[in-house]
C-alpha cells in the first residue's frame, strides 16, 4: 500500500474541503428525521433548485455508481441499449453495475475524445423494432469525459436534439460537470436543463465532498418511481442530513465553481510545465483537470517509483494524470520536475 | 416536516457521535488511494480481526441495505430462497432490493418474537430437490431482531447447528448486533464467529456512524467473489478511509459496547418509567434499545402531537420506541411523563 | 419412473389432441417465414380476435410459466409486487421465475378456496408511497384456480373493478380458463375482455395442445414492448406456425370448450363417485377439472399402488385429482372402484 | 407477409422432417409423467450418452436462446463476462436476454471469420482482479459459426486448452453443430467432450425439429444447479416426451447428419453455381450450410423481388444465403439462376 501526500492519480484521492467538514461538523446536532425528510435535505434542494430550475427533483445518493446506475434505471427498460463512450465510467469502471441492476445493454462506441457525436448513434439505430435485437434507449454522455475533453454548449444541444427526435433519453454523468462548468465559464443550468438532458448525475466526491452525488431530474416523467429505485438499488441514506448539508455547502459562495476552477488551473499549469519536455506529447485537449500524455514507458517507470498514476492505454504508452481542488502549484512543479527527471535519465 | 431534539422514533434519527467527527476530522489530510487500498482501512480491518478472530474478510458498504443485500448475494443463488422472519429489515423494510439484486426470494416466516427457530425451518424444506419449487439456500436472522429481543447464545447455536446441517448457511443482519452483545453480556466474536455464522452485516449507522456498515465473512468460501458484488451492489466507497476511520473509533476503547449499554439501559428505564401506566401494556421483552408498547389509540395520538414515533402493527395498536446512544435519563424521563399524560386524558 | 396409461394426477399427463396432431400435420408444407411473420400466425390471432374482440394484442409463447412471467414483466416494475394467491402457480410451481426475471416480489395472499378478493388485497395498500416498501402494483389470479374453483363474473368484476379503482392492473393466469367457461357457460370473452382484466395468460397444453401457450392484452398500453420481453424471456419460438395451427385447431368448432367441458364432466362423475365413500370427504367444490379430497394416509398410500397423483396438502391428508380432455368414464369409474377398495381395506 | 414454398433465407423456416413428425405422432398415445419423468426422455437422454459419451448430463429445452443462455446461467456469475465473436447469435440476436436473464456482460470479440483465437481473449483478461471491472469468466464461441465458418478440431482444442489454462470455462452454440460435424467429417463427440469443451447447445430445430434443443453438461461441475435454471429460464416443457422423442428420432440413424450433410452439400452447390458470375464475391470459406456472398445492391434488390434473404452487413453489401435439410438441387439451381439473371439485367 503506498500513498502520497498529493497524488495525481485521482481527484478521488483527495481530503475532504475544509468548508465541507465544517458543514458536517454544524450539522451535528441533536435528533432530525431519518432518510430525507428533515430540514438539512428540504434546504439542499432548495439550493439545486435555485442553481438548476424549479422544475427538476433531486435525490441524493452514496456514490458515482450508485448516481448512474440508478439514474439509467429510471429511463431504461431491461430490453433496451444505452449507448455510450467506449471510454465511460459505466462501461469501464462499475464492473457490469448497469447490467446486473437494469438487466440491460450497454453499447460502447469507440471515440476519440470521449465525446460522443449523433453520426456515433445514427448507425446504431438501424436495429430499431426488430424483435430480436437490443433496442437503443438512452445516450448516455459524460461531462467532462473521462478524457479530460469538454462539451461545448452546441455540441451538448446537438447530441440532444438528436437523441431526442429519435426517440432516445439523455443522461450525463456529470462527476465531473463543475469542471466542464468553470472551462466553459457558464452557470450548471446552461449545460443541464437548459440543454435539454433528462437526467444528471451530479457528482459531489471527486469536487471536495467526503461521500455523496446527486440525481437530478430535469425530465420528470423519469422521476416517478425514482424513490424506490433508489431505495432498492441500496443508495438511501438513513443520516441523509450528512448528505444534504454537504452539498448545501458545495453550492453556497461558488465553493463548487472555486474547486473546480482550481483544479482546472492546476491541469494547465501542469500541461505548460512538461510541455517542453521532449519525450511527453499532450494526447488530449486539457479542457478540465485530466492531463493525458503519452511518454516512454521507462520514463513512465522511473516515475511511477516517485508518484503513483494509472496508465490510460498500455499498448500506447498513454498516461492520465489529474489534479483536485486541493493541488497546489508547488505540487505541481515538484510533480512536472520529476518528470523532467525520469525523462532524462531516459535520454 | 417535524423533528426533535430527541426522538423515540428510531435510531437512525440520531446525531453522530462525537468521537466519531474526531475521527474523521483526525483522517482528513492530505491525499489517499482511493477505494480501500489506504492504510486506514488496513488498520480498521486489523481492528475487525482483533475483534472477531484473524481468520475472516471485512469489507465496508455505505448502509444497512447494502450490507444485507450484497453480503446475501454472496450467499445465494437467484433459484434460492432466504429464509427470515417477517418482521425481518429484508422483507420489510429494503423495498425487495434482495430480489431485484439477487433475483431470488424471500421465504418470510411468521414468529411470536422476531426469532427464527428449527421447527419454523424443517417445514420449508419439504421442497428440496424439486425443480418447480423456490430451493431454501439461506437462513438470515436478525440480532437483536427487530422486535427488540436478543437470541441467546444457545439458541443461536441451535439454530445454526440445525442450518448447517440441513446444508443452509447463516445469515446475520447485525444492525444491532452490539445491542445484543451489551445484553448478553459477552463479546461479538461469542455470538458470531463462535456460534458458527457464515456472514454478518455489522451495523454502523445505528450505533453512532454517519454512514457506515460492514460484512463480515467467517466463511470465507463465501467471500472470494465479494470485491465484485460490492462494486456492482455500488457499495464500494471511493474515499473509503472515511468509512474505515468511524469503525476504528467504534471498535476502540469499546466505544461500541458503551454506546450500546447507554442505549439499551435508557430502553430499560423507559420501560420501567411507563410499566405503572395501566394503559400501557409492554408487548415484547426489552433486551435491546426497543420498548413495543400497546396502548389506546387516542392516547397514542395525544402522545404523536409531542413525539414522532412509528406503529408496530396499527391493528393491534402496538408502537415501538427506540432509544439510542444519546438518549439521555432526562429524555426518557420527559418523554415517559407525556406518554403519562396522553393516557390519562384519556381515562 | 411410473407411466400409466389414464393418470388422475395432472393434465399436464395427456396427450395430444387428435385434432391437434392433424392439424401439425397439415401445416408441415414447405417453408415459411420464422419467428411469426407467416399466414398461419396471422390467421391464429385473426381468430383469437374474433373470440375475444378485435382490440386484443395476442402473443405465442412455449409454455405456461413462459406466458405467465413475461405477461407479468410487461406490467411490473421490479419495485412492484404481484399480489396472488398463495396457492397460485407463479408463487409454487414455478422456481422463483417471475423473481429472476422480473426482479420483482410476489405477495402472497392466503385463501380458503384459491380466489381472491377486495379484502384480501386491501390491507396490502397501506404500504402505498412509502420508499422502504414493495409496492403492490398487479393483481394476479387463476382462472379456474389451482383448487379447482372458478371466479363467478360478478366476483371477477368486483375484484377487477377494486383492483383498477386502486390502480392496480389484474393479470389472469388461464391455464384452466377454458374449463372456467365450461363451467359458467358463458364465452371467453365474458370472463376476460368484458370483465376488464389487462392481460391473460391464455393455456393450450392443458387442453390438448403438445406445447404452446397465448398471452393476451386486453390493455394495450401494456403490450408496447412485448415483443422485446418476449424475446428477452426466451419464449420466441421460431417455427412459430406449429404453434399458431394448434391454436387454430383449438379455436375452431369449439374444441377448447368440447375438452374442457369433456373434463369437467368427468371430475363431477368422479366426485359423484366417491363422495358416498365415508372415508372420503370432498374438500373444494367441483367447479372445474379437479377434485380435491380427504381421505385417510393409509388408504391413500395403497391407492398410490395403483394410480399416481399428488398430495395437496400433506397434513390435512388432502389430496388433488385431476381430470382431462382424454378421460373416459371407464377411467373414471376403475378410479373410482380402486378408491372404494383402498379405503374398505382401511376398515 | 411473403412466404416462399423454399426460402434460402433461414434454416428456421423449415419444415419438420417427417420422421420428426412420425415420431411425435407415434408418442401420442395415453399419459405420462409431466415434466421429463417419463420414458421416452430417458430413452433420449440414453441416445446422448451413446454418442456423447455416458459422463454428461442432458436437458432438454424449448428453444437455443433458451439453451444458450441458461446454459451460460449455469457458468456465469453475474459480475462476470462472456466472451465471444461480435457476430454471435447470444451478441446479435437474442435482445439482450443474458444480460438479463444472468445480470452479467457479453464481452464481444471483433473477428473476420466468426472465430475466435486465443489472440483475441488474452488482451481482456488484463482486468482480471479489478474490482473495478467485469471480469471474463466464460468463452462462448459457436459451432459451426454464424459466418458458416467450421472450427477445425486443432483450433478447438487450441482455444479450450488456452481457455481453460485461463480459468475460463467454455460454451459452444451449437445450433448447427451437426453442420460442423458433416463437414469436418467426425463424431460429435470428437468436436465436444473430446475437445473438452464444458457446456453445448445442441441444435434441433434447424436440423429438422419442430422445436427443441438440449443443453449437453460435459463439465458436470456446472450442472448441478441446471434443473432450477431450467424452470426459472421458462425452460421446463411439461409435455416433455414431444421433445424427447424428437430428439431419439434425431439420433436416430443418423438422421442428425443426413439432413446437415445434405444442407452442407447444398450449400456447396450453391456456391460453385454462383461463383462463375462475375458480379458475385464468395465473402466466406463454404464450409457448411451458409454462403456469404457480396454483390451489387440493385442486383440484390431485383433478386429480392423473388427471394427473401437477408442483408449480412449492408454497408459492405454482404449477403447471406441460408441452405438447410428440405433444399433440393432443383431449389438450388432456380435460385442461382434466378441470382444470375438478378446480376445481368444490372450489367
Amino acid at each position: 500500500m503506498i500513498e502520497y501526500k498529493k497524488s495525481f492519480a485521482s481527484d478521488n484521492n483527495t481530503m475532504v474541503h475544509p468548508k465541507i467538514m465544517e458543514a458536517l461538523q454544524s450539522a451535528n446536532v441533536g435528533h432530525v428525521v431519518a432518510y430525507g425528510d428533515d430540514s438539512y435535505t428540504e434546504s439542499a434542494i432548495k439550493r439545486f433548485k435555485e442553481i438548476f430550475g424549479e422544475d427538476i427533483e433531486v435525490f441524493f445518493v452514496f456514490n458515482g455508481t450508485g448516481a448512474n446506475v440508478t439514474g439509467l434505471a429510471a429511463m431504461t427498460m431491461p430490453h433496451q441499449g444505452i449507448i455510450c463512450a467506449e471510454s465511460a465510467h459505466i462501461q469501464v469502471d462499475e464492473c457490469g453495475a448497469a447490467e446486473r441492476f437494469i438487466g440491460c445493454r450497454l453499447i460502447p462506441v469507440e471515440t476519440a475524445d470521449g465525446k460522443l457525436r449523433p453520426e456515433d448513434i445514427e448507425p446504431l439505430l438501424a436495429v430499431r423494432g426488430g424483435q430480436h435485437h437490443t433496442q437503443p434507449g438512452v445516450v448516455s454522455i459524460t461531462q467532462s469525459t473521462e478524457m479530460g475533453t469538454v462539451y461545448s454548449i452546441d455540441e451538448l444541444k446537438t447530441l440532444v436534439d438528436y437523441a431526442h427526435s429519435m426517440n432516445l433519453t439523455v443522461h450525463v454523468d456529470g462527476a465531473r460537470i463543475a469542471n466542464a462548468a468553470a472551462y466553459l465559464n457558464v452557470d450548471l443550468k446552461s449545460i443541464t436543463a437548459d440543454a435539454g438532458i433528462d437526467v444528471l448525475s451530479f457528482g459531489g466526491t471527486k469536487n471536495g465532498l467526503m461521500f455523496g452525488e446527486a440525481v437530478v431530474f430535469f425530465n420528470r416523467t423519469l422521476s416517478e418511481n425514482y424513490k424506490y429505485i433508489r431505495k432498492q438499488g441500496m443508495q438511501l441514506a438513513s443520516k441523509m442530513r450528512y448528505i444534504a448539508v454537504q452539498f448545501e455547502a458545495l453550492l453556497t459562495d461558488d465553493l463548487w465553481l472555486r474547486n473546480a476552477q482550481k483544479a482546472n488551473a492546476m491541469a494547465r499549469l501542469l500541461a505548460k510545465e512538461v510541455e517542453g519536455i521532449p519525450e511527453i506529447a499532450i494526447t488530449q485537449p486539457v479542457q478540465s483537470n485530466g492531463v493525458f500524455v503519452s511518454m516512454p514507458k521507462d520514463a513512465a517507470e522511473r516515475l511511477l517509483e516517485n508518484y503513483f498514476f494509472y496508465p490510460w492505454n498500455e499498448e500506447k504508452g498513454e498516461y492520465r494524470w489529474m489534479t483536485s481542488f486541493d493541488t497546489d502549484e508547488e505540487d505541481v512543479r515538484q510533480f512536472a520536475e520529476t518528470v523532467r527527471k525520469a525523462c532524462l535519465r531516459q535520454a
